[in-house]
């Protein structure tokens, strides 16, 4: 299941190491992002439950090995390698930061132990994955914070990056803090709360706006919300009243939505629907909901799209990969990279959160009064313990952004930031690796 | 397969339209981008095969219909609709531009003309599906004009939101000029090519760099390509030139491209391998390709990952599905929305492409000396014919956009833009449908 989806190094580094001999040797891989993206003063970990799965499920089936065997960068490949991931399995560990955890730079979201080759293969799935979720669950939790208590809901999928991304961006989101996702399968597979208006179309596609809304009423009755702009917002809010209960609301998509909403919402209290609530979208973001707010729109739920979806103001994070350790026969080897701006730290580690700083350190020591917040998922191919699903991972979020310093919630950069220390043994460790290092160069 | 990967609004109003008894409606949908992305001339069109894919096995599965059943906003609806859902099939019609046409904002990609229900369901899935793929064939083609002639690979999955949007970004760059990608299952279920070379994990992994680069050699013989950059850049290339024949090449994926790849290129000449070759990888972009190639840097193969599999600098482009038309007993209405920022021209179009300009006009209209550039996929709910496979979208893409003006591949918008005019008859189509929604909307 998915074996194939990788770099195709992944794949013949793996038959290096096999024809190498070093399929006995153990790696240590760390997850992390080096730097935060841009305004952003902490990221929101997801992910992890398809990291699982999938590391659980890695599988080679026969016509995919027939593909690798037909590639020419495998000609020179020994069959006995081919037998190998026949009876490949994930038999390693991982240990990971819970979903909805907070993280900063540099920090490890994920760290796998496993024979060289099981570590190596999942590179390009994990980093895909727990990237990406991680990605908009981190954007969420900005939307979140901008629209001051009022609800967010997501509504991103048909501006996703392939309909599949949409299925996780809704989960992530969620995670982030949003109450739900208008994505059905998200709904089904992760138990998140579903949410849906009606469209243009639908408007459209009846012979008035005001027969469009009665159809809409009879058939969602008190969950009824009019999309009222498809002709005139205005006339739209007064069909909807003039229809009388019930309904929830209306929607609206464009314009003036600080203006619009006034205006709406007298149209609603006069007609003496002030339970009636407003959704506002379209093109929305955390920027436009803080001035909304800050202006006090009459707004009660926003829906986020193609921002949230695709965090579009970070598309990326350059999430890495890095191997920390090799152990080879008992004998532990620490390894790391010294270039000038992409240097990483060797060994595996421990993230300690204090109540006011992170302490990064050797995953052997021991910090008292703080919490270890990398835990033990797998250990040798086996889950530990079933995974707390999407709510637990939202409710974690929520209490564990809830307790950082209110300043870091900006949605700008900080300064200072969330202090991330070393400790004295894995800078020990660090500047040991360096010398050996240099050795090996030489 | 995938019938909930939809928004939920899809599925409610799919039930209102069943109960309002417009199941026998015809409507015409248009998936279309309103606005170029920045610094876009033009988009490649892709993504159909999958879209193709997707009408033909669109079924909802009794644990699917159950799940609908167990929601709020279905409560009031009639059990008859679900029974309707257990039979569903896409017995419409789909109109499309083949996968790596040039077009240009406001042209339709798709057409789909079904019965209401079945045109409205595949909205979100077939918007975020070739959506994304002409956003990253799009990206693809600049970044590739850019290279001057050089090869470009795609090297993005562990970038991609979601492994599996990796694995239509390799498609999509692969459809907008790439060479071939790194994503191994891309490369089986496509036929597209496949490449790699190797990480620093693998060098980090032996006991020296000479060590690491033997081992490389005996597993890839002439396919070899050497990552030097793990300790100092010269020195790896040196190892590579001491370890003779055979080789393919070197990488290099920081640093100064520039510099370092004349560097490297003088030792690889000394050595007397004036064939080897030079990739370069490393948060590569158009400007910075551009930059490299403009200043001479021996550089053969850019490997692009980021900024290509997200499309980063534009991450989304907005593509929207608008309701055209809507036919009743034979009775055909007109739809559109006026909106200042937001509005659509009514009824099911065609895109005639003459030598010089693009033409709009009514689907019934012929056009002497112009190509009808939307051509029918699927008819009454079957493939009128195989599609052309990623390989022909490739040199379909190549030879269309060869054929625009040098100017429009400029990787900044140009003034004159490709001009795209609206036939009389849409001009007048738009003008009454125009009068007719103010009147409803009264």
């Amino acid at each position: 299941m998915n074996a194939l989806l990788t770099d195709l190094y992944q794949l013949t580094m793996a038959a290096g190491y096999w024809q190498a001999g070093k399929c006995g040797e153990v790696a240590a891989f760390e997850l992390f992002v080096r730097r935060l993206p841009a305004n952003r003063n902490f990221l929101v970990a997801a992910g992890l439950e398809q990291a699982v799965d999938y590391l659980l499920n890695l599988r080679f089936e026969p016509e995919e090995i027939g593909f690798l065997r037909s590639l020419p960068q495998f000609a020179n490949v020994e069959a006995g390698f081919f037998d190998y991931l026949r009876e490949f399995r994930f038999t390693g560990d991982l240990f990971a930061a819970a979903e909805g955890t907070p993280l900063f730079a540099g920090e490890p979201i994920l760290l796998v132990r496993a024979p060289l080759i099981e570590a190596q293969i999942p590179e390009t799935y994990l980093l895909a994955q727990v990237g990406f979720q991680t990605l908009v669950a981190t954007k969420a939790a900005r939307i979140v914070e901008a629209s001051g208590g009022r609800a967010v809901v997501e509504f991103g999928t048909r501006r996703a990056h392939t309909p599949q991304a949409g299925v996780f961006a809704g989960r992530a989101a969620f995670i982030g803090g949003c109450a739900g996702t208008s994505n059905v399968l998200t709904g089904m597979k992760f138990g998140i709360p579903v949410f849906g208006t009606s469209a243009h179309a639908w408007v459209q596609s009846f012979p008035s706006e005001t027969e469009a809304f009665r159809r809409l009423q009879a058939l969602l009755g008190p969950a009824t919300t009019y999309l009222i702009d498809t002709y005139n917002t205005l006339d739209g809010a007064r069909r909807a009243v003039a229809l009388g209960r019930p309904f929830w609301g209306v929607r609206l998509d464009y314009g003036n939505l600080m203006e619009l909403s006034r205006a709406v919402r007298s149209i609603l209290d006069e007609g003496g629907f002030h339970d009636a609530k407003i959704m506002a979208t379209g093109d929305l973001n955390e920027y436009k909901i803080l001035e909304l707010v800050a202006g006090g729109a009459p707004i009660d739920v926003f829906g986020v799209g193609t921002e949230l979806a695709t965090s579009s103001d970070a598309p990326s994070h350059g999430a890495v990969y890095k191997l920390v350790q090799l152990e080879t026969g008992g004998e532990k080897r620490y390894t790391a990279k010294y270039s000038e701006d992409k240097s990483t730290l060797p060994g595996a580690k421990q993230i300690f959160r204090f109540p006011d700083r992170d302490l990064l350190a050797c995953s052997w020591e021991c910090h008292m009064g703080a919490e270890a917040l990398l835990r033990p998922v797998i250990i040798g191919g086996q889950l530990v313990a079933p995974l707390p699903g999407a709510t637990e991972a939202r409710e974690h979020a929520r209490a564990a952004i809830g307790r950082l310093p209110r300043k870091l919630k900006s949605l700008f950069e900080v300064e200072p930031p969330w202090p991330v220390g070393r400790s004295v043994a894995l800078e020990q460790l660090s500047a040991e690796v360096r010398r050996n290092e240099m050795e090996v160069a030489r």
